[in-house]
């Protein structure tokens, strides 16, 4: 099991409401992907959302952001963290 | 006190050891600007590392990236996490 940070860009004006409904959308199908969302982070005045996960592969991550209507191509496999 | 999250790139081939240390010695001086860095986490491959933080502002979380070396200005506020 692999760790990733996904990142999106043009979130302005995104309330902490959205971000908690993106967040539990991704949540209730993550489970078929084999991955998990564990932290969500935004900042709206700058547009961006960070998201913290675990899974099998960067692909299986962005096919749940996909697949719950908030796509990024933007991932990075974390190998060490402290 | 504000949460942020500051991006570095180019950090091609760092090694666990080095992100160790470079976090080590952000928090060895962070308390001299009321700065709190919790998380840091590394791609290799793709040179970059995020490092969660808490502080006053993004200029306190900045000069202590700069003081320690590593200097960025790549640094979001965050305003609301899940």
């Amino acid at each position: 099991m692999a760790k990733f940070m996904d990142v999106h860009s043009g979130f302005h004006g995104v309330t902490p409401e959205e971000l908690d409904a993106a967040h539990a959308a991704d949540l209730k199908i993550e489970g078929e992907e084999g991955v998990h969302f564990e932290r969500a982070w935004l900042d709206p005045e700058q547009g961006k959302v960070f998201c913290l996960s675990s899974g099998p592969s960067k692909e299986a991550v962005l096919r749940i952001h996909e697949r719950t209507g908030h796509p990024t191509t933007e991932i990075y496999e974390l190998t060490a963290e402290v």
